[in-house]
């Protein structure tokens, strides 16, 4: 059984996840990991809802066999299509970055004008739209899909001309709405997030949601008893489902110190 | 039983496959093909070889049950990873794309300096360089990975200023190696021939390998005695692992009339 001193669970359709689990680390410092990535399905924001929930089962399985005491979905697709199948099902607390982010930009918008940006899956499933509206029910979403982004910045352009192009194209139809605040509905995006700040300008909010789940599961964990008090000494694993060293050799860009080996399973057998 | 009116199947990671669809479509126009698209876990190019191996034989499992004549491994990444394994273990004929692009690229050149395109996965495995070298011993063989090209592509930028850009930056360095011939390594990249002629001038021959893998299915068809001579009713079938409905409008823009439905099915269970 799994108690306060087990680890927190974060999965992601592959090194995405990784913004997340950093600003966990940021955050909470004391709590103790398991990541997955599922590198040999990603990635999840092209494929459907019954595909991404049945992933997620097998994802979630295997980490209840790691003793996890909470999970964090930081995929955005997977928070979109499967957090509200998956949370029924799971005797453990579920956390979704897009319900995180949904709240911070329905407190920070001032006009109410809300941009949204991720995957072809998140932005068609329309999740943020609902997400937000809960929290603040006049607020007008836009969403885009910006499918080319992901391959960018997993090709090392998080600063350049190429990457400036296709997203001044992605995002001129949110400029043209008058958006005031723009959620970076991927876990991807975080790491251009200079290029969006350029292109944007100052006068628009950018909403990372890692950020704010960090903040939504350090509040849960201490509402239901579980901020670990004796840290384990392996504090910190990650669990990949192929390319285990590429994944290592990246995690290190974004996590320098913390990832230091990379343990590859046949996911498909949980 | 397997006959020679029974259908050739035909798969690949995603719909880029179905640019070798539409060579033997025009090239033997009497064969019926059963095709299969793994678009609940494309993309290949990034994944281990183990991975591709596992999945190349769930997928052709599947195609068996389909009672194909003969096998194409549509996709470079699975014809580079696990040709010679599934050859050894399939009791029907098995071409991949990549030895038929490799003996036309070893026959065409003049000075024996040849440049090669591909995924991450199918560079890295130096297979091309391999296959090419069979047939000339003494040729010089130059890879490239260009990993986005298959996002652009997908993203609909065929001809864009963008792809022009990224294509140049990828093959600049193989223009220094005064190249004479490059083989266009990934099944999406004939999409983007204009662009690549372009960058590369009238003086490098661009090789097709989904050209070159129809004839040699339509020789090994005709020394089998396997060629079809009474087409079945149902003559294209297309069946994927995921995302159906949009395989069927991208199929459509390559293979117009052709594609009429695509089913899904679960791969895992083969």
């Amino acid at each position: 059984m799994a108690d306060r001193n087990s680890p927190v669970g974060v999965f992601d359709s592959g090194i995405g996840g990784l913004t997340v689990a950093r600003e966990i680390i940021r955050q909470i410092p004391d709590e103790p990991i398991v990541y997955f990535g599922d590198t040999a399905r990603l990635p999840y924001g092209s494929k459907s809802k019954d595909t991404i929930i049945r992933y997620s089962r097998q994802i979630i399985r295997f980490l209840k066999t790691q003793n996890v005491k909470a999970i964090v979905i930081a995929c955005n697709t997977a928070s979109a299509y499967a957090l509200e199948t998956v949370e029924k099902e799971t005797d453990v607390p579920i956390i979704g970055v897009v319900r995180s982010g949904a709240h911070m930009a329905a407190q920070v918008t001032r006009n109410g004008r809300i941009g949204v940006i991720g995957t072809a899956g998140t932005i068609k499933s329309g999740i943020y739209g609902d997400t937000i509206r809960q929290f603040k029910p006049d607020a007008e979403v836009f969403g885009k899909a910006c499918p080319l982004f992901v391959p960018l910045v997993e090709e090392g352009l998080w600063h350049d001309s190429v990457t400036e192009e296709i997203a001044s194209r992605y995002v001129s139809e949110l400029k043209g709405k008058f958006i005031d605040t723009l959620v970076m509905g991927c876990t991807h995006y975080p790491l251009i997030r200079g290029t969006l700040r350029k292109i944007m300008g100052e006068n628009v909010t950018l909403v990372n949601p890692a950020y704010e789940t960090a903040i939504e599961l350090k509040n849960m964990l201490r509402e239901q008893g579980l901020t670990c008090e004796k840290t384990p000494e392996e504090k910190y694993q990650f669990f990949v489902s192929d390319q285990a060293e590429e994944f290592t050799s990246f995690a290190k860009s974004i996590l320098p110190e913390v990832v230091k080996e990379t343990k590859k399973i046949a996911i498909e057998e949980f």
